[in-house]
């Protein structure tokens, strides 16, 4: 079962399964008001700058949902990539729950840019268009490609020169900071980004991330709006022990730095095997690539994984924080293997 | 801190613990396609009758919201009870997610009948008027009653001869069923009922509730509606496994039975103390009482509760898996105590 | 036909048809930028203040929906009468395109107060309780009744104590101003009400009300949340053409008055009809009453009105700005010889 | 004033007015229980089958909003063209109050294939991805051009096969029979076409649409959805009134038949003029022109039309029912001697 198919497939780092455990002690008040939300509350101010404020959640797609109801007024739109999970993998939870349409741009490689925004403010002012509130950017991508500090602060900088507020898609956060060898602020809070998902889920928690607003001037109403947004835990405590379990150490880091690790060793491997195509940069825990007819197919006889274009036959390969080298050295030699028969045929 | 306040401040039930630390093993396929949510639903297919199809979800709100999204069309409302969860404590999330009305009666135990719910049933097809499509009601209800089973049966042949379904929010049917002493089949699938959100956070999980649909006729889309409305766990098999523990032996009964006799025992014991009032039949978890002047906040020093109604300083105390005969009978001599100097005074 | 069903059942004032007419002179801008639009904007603010903004739009409900959109934060309830045109008259718009719920109070006579707006802020800042956001009222109500001035403001006054804005369901302001002999601005503007639904279909319109904001400090984006909210007509300029007529001279105040007129003609008539008992004041230009048994029916034969309550018989009777005296008259004739009979039987 | 900006700069068809006025006779019931509203569902049964049920609406947006929330399940997402009137022009209200996602396909000339449909159906019963129920075109397109019979038929065959419904928006149904010579319902009814947007207002209306259920299969609960969506006119004999003006007779087609040969005057004009693309077939009463630089501002000193495209300045002439010869003629004029210039400068 083990493969290259989904962080998510992953299960729980063992060092959070025991903070779960340790947080069963006894009765404790329901619903956020208990010491272990309190500490993680003071961890993400820690990460995230004083002015933080969070609130942790279920799921991805709920932090995306609530971030949008909380930063958009009621007739906004959201910008974001026509590759955005919230565009492709939230079966229209933004549109029916927060009512937000997406104005989404295509890009070679999930990444925005101010130019790409612009291709979207053409009819601001006009009562007939949709009118864009936001611009939502996944960090790292969901092509493994990462922002530089630079292009996210062009991408702030832009956003609000025209009025517009900057949301990052932090699934997969703790693995862009890891490998930029930067602090979390680094690429939201400094960059001027005003909220924030953050994911843990992929990043060995068991389930909880968090929606992080950076600054006073936004998040007005969030206690009703997540409530509200069915992202409200009774036992909240069991959520913010994993986020503890995360984010108190260096757990957040070294989790995310090995999984982009077996990515970037996965990487290196395929770029000697003929036949085999990289077709985006690896910047996180994913490979994106090319192989030759009947490949794919051979391999899944042992490893799981995803198609991602079904079009190119392009598929992905990910990794996660308990990936081994083993495995990928196993798996790159089977696809060696594969590639040789299937070149040779 | 350990006090009568609620059900949600108890912890998670070490058999839970043990068997969400056991569902640790590997990776597992994601979002449901796991052997902890195939033997999960097959469970409540043993429970519930073979046509049952359940979907776990993270929380109540999310299952009644959920529930309400299926088995209402767009126009439709939902009858239920002034003093619901869904109406009361959901922080208007029907109405904003699922865009469902509720159509609320008042009743004097939180129990809807044939009559009361004939009350929201004069206007129907008017096309003024909110038409109702299902009635919603709550077992055991928010106010610590049950219904009984014929007055179950006696709501879904009301309903249905209405062409109306029948909803029962059951995140505490397992105290219903073990008050009553019964399967939980008994006031669900075999009353007539169409679905129902099954509760088990309440009941010593750390987080699991679940949709059951109890019958082929009800439930088109849900897999997308559940992903839709934000439910849809990605580690899956950790909510799987708590609904295992819970309901593949004796746990989802010994732990309600417990907390319903803890109830039961503080009721017992109060029904002795000049000045206390119980306001509402005890029939599950729950004690609601009216006490002198002055010894609420007497008692509030050693024991946390909640008031339920501040109008009268009514009172409401809960029970929960683990709450124990000392703690109860502790709680009654405090009682006794304030209420004698109350009285005395 | 005619009879005594709706202010609806009237058709439209000869002069509103005659500036329709005029209005259909070559080409004009659509979406409002029309020099009709214009003009009708600016008597609004004549009518309402220099602060006055305006948005025409097609229907009452619209009107309200789209205030309700504009007034309410995401997460934020609306309290109401339980005999509110949105709550009972409007098929759930509200929730489901709003998604507004609706904090509903029990009133003798359709009328808020201020305490009984208190009886729905029990659990502000309670994040699982829908938090209240707006007042919103109607006047003259569905019972006929109407706020004196000292009335609507004690309520402003109260809504805004308690961070509450005040809104007016005015699609029979003009009644009410008509009937207390005070401007439009009087009963909206100059109590302190922060926006409100103007009506202008029922006072002899063929389709025209505006959804008012009274201040600067209300109101963001309402050119966006009219086109979203359905309500922006293209060539509005026909629309804009009946306000004008309607607001630029007497026409609102003469035709109110006069259906008000003959709707306290009616309730004298009735006083001295045995059996006949008026259940509501007649503060505008409706009257509700019961009747001896089989009456309504006996009167059902010639003239068409409503039951208002299918439990009690209580009928309401409606007046338009073309009744006329001797249609009162034949009516209360109608209304003494039915219930002779029905008394003499 | 006159130009080429919109069909919608039109005023009202005489001969509507003149119905309008004549439906101004005494009372009537309201909500649509009126003779008008009998006789125009006629005439839409008349035009599009005996199976036709239609409900009549204010404007475009209406009906389409209504359309989408009659025809999709609660879970489903609409497919159509990326210059879809529904994606660009309507405020985000498809996703805002329908809650439906819409998936765009760039299209040449505003029309879908069945092979563009395909480009969207890569992901049905991916619980992740936004689930197709419907296509929906637009007859003539948003870029001037129309579908063919045989073309409609091929998507509504293709729809079906994919379990998916078709839906018009006909905003200019009547431009595109008048074009291809044919009856209403050879490119709606008898296409195999499941519902219908009927467009009146910019054919000569005052304010008049419909949303037509083309066969009994759908539109489940119209009558509830339309009073919700806001559409449901109190005074509905005025709105019917104006679409039997337009159906009764050959109104419907002798207004769009003009207005299309005025659009085929000019295109013809236009292809003499050096320096004048035309970017689009010309099908129905639009004609989309690249021309040389400064020409359109030049031009845009005596009349009024709109760029279509800021980026590539195509700008888009539009006529109307009542566009005369000599204005074509003129305007025509106009092109040549600003091309002229332009070309000589």
């Amino acid at each position: 079962m083990k493969g290259f198919a989904s962080d998510n497939y992953a299960g729980v780092h063992p060092e959070v399964l025991t903070a779960i455990a340790e947080a069963n002690d006894g009765h404790a008040v329901s619903y956020g008001e208990d010491p272990w939300t309190a500490r993680a509350e003071e961890l993400f101010r820690a990460h995230f700058g004083d002015a933080a404020r969070s609130w942790l959640v279920f799921n991805g797609t709920g932090a995306n949902v609530l971030a949008y109801r909380a930063l958009c007024r009621p007739w906004q739109a959201v910008i974001c990539s026509d590759t955005a999970h919230v565009h492709v993998d939230e079966a229209g939870a933004p549109e029916r729950v927060a009512g937000t349409k997406l104005l989404t741009v295509a890009t070679p490689d999930g990444k925005l840019t101010p130019e790409l925004v612009d291709t979207q403010l053409q009819r601001v002012g006009d009562e007939h268009a949709p009118q864009p509130g936001l611009v939502s950017v996944t960090q790292s991508t969901e092509l493994g490609t990462r922002y530089s500090v630079d292009e996210l602060r062009a991408l702030a900088d832009h956003a609000h020169a025209h009025g517009l507020l900057l949301h990052i898609d932090g699934s997969r956060l703790s693995n862009a900071a890891a490998g930029l060898d930067v602090p979390l602020r680094a690429i939201s809070t400094d960059i001027g980004a005003d909220a924030l998902s953050f994911g843990g889920t992929k990043n060995g928690l068991l389930g909880a991330e968090a929606v992080v607003m950076l600054h006073d001037g936004v998040g007005d109403g969030m206690a009703y709006l997540r409530k509200q947004t069915l992202q409200l835990a009774s036992k909240q405590r069991f959520v913010a022990a994993q986020m503890i379990a995360l984010l108190e150490g260096d757990l957040w880091r070294s989790s995310a730095a090995h999984a982009n690790a077996m990515a970037t060793r996965l990487a290196d491997a395929m770029r000697g095997i003929p036949g085999v195509e990289l077709t985006q940069r690896v910047e996180a825990n994913a490979v994106f690539a090319l192989v030759p007819p009947g490949v794919a197919d051979e391999l899944r006889r042992d490893f799981r994984f995803y198609t991602w274009d079904e079009a190119t036959g392009e598929v992905r390969w990910m990794c996660s924080f308990d990936t081994t080298e083993d495995e990928v050295d196993a798996f790159a030699g089977a696809v060696e293997r594969a590639c040789g028969a299937a070149v040779g045929a």
